[in-house]
């Protein structure tokens, strides 16, 4: 499956939300990857998988769901931490193999405590370490 | 593989760029997932596909390269668009399994002529197309 028959559809014309969930390009396992972007300052915080059903409880409660590959479960985004992501906005890309979640994010995303996950810096022929635990 | 063994190094600390690259949790194809984000909007262009070879032509070219899964070859971004995007900076996350770049994309970074790959945007239960090609 994928978006690609919808791709050229004209600005502000719309599908159900069925129709989207039904055609996005999941991996195997039926996940696809998930980009959570601070909604006001851009920053990006970190990337997870989401399966259809992690999609939907998060558009019903407002409150980010992924998938855990390592865990094989449910990961409702701060249960355990407090550190939790609402949900500002969701789309699909173009190939409905990614989505982008739009989120405010209630303390550090990572779970090293520090603020977003990308924290291994390329400088040069070095890794730098970016940030600190918050 | 991971960079779990590396995660509560300091802030400043460095690794050399062979180890960390040694160490990305790849899928079984070799590939990592790579989002690209225009370095001075924060805007979250597109997300693809890197694998250690073309992780390195990047860094060492400036001009970003991912692996396209559909064509199973290299994609160097805007070889054949002229829709280039030059590398600002590259960083990998806690758990070694995606790339964050900052670029600076030349025109359209979706293959659709829009601005970004994330046009289906969901509104309750419905996806609106959310931009226009340019």
């Amino acid at each position: 499956m994928s978006l690609k028959e919808y791709e050229n559809l004209a600005q502000g014309e719309k599908l159900s939300l069925d129709t989207v969930l039904t055609n996005l390009k999941t991996d195997e396992h039926g996940l696809i990857a998930a980009i959570a972007q601070q909604h006001d300052t851009g920053e990006v915080l970190m990337l997870a998988y989401m399966n259809e059903k992690s999609i939907r409880e998060t558009l019903e409660t407002g409150q980010v769901c992924y998938w855990s590959r390592s865990r094989q479960t449910y990961w409702r985004k701060g249960e355990s931490s407090g550190h939790r992501q609402t949900l500002v906005s969701m789309s699909f890309d173009c190939d409905g193999d990614a989505i982008l979640i739009q989120v405010d994010q209630k303390g550090p995303a990572c779970h090293t405590n520090r603020r977003d996950c990308f924290f291994f810096s390329v400088e040069g022929n070095e890794v730098v370490i970016k940030s600190a635990p918050q």
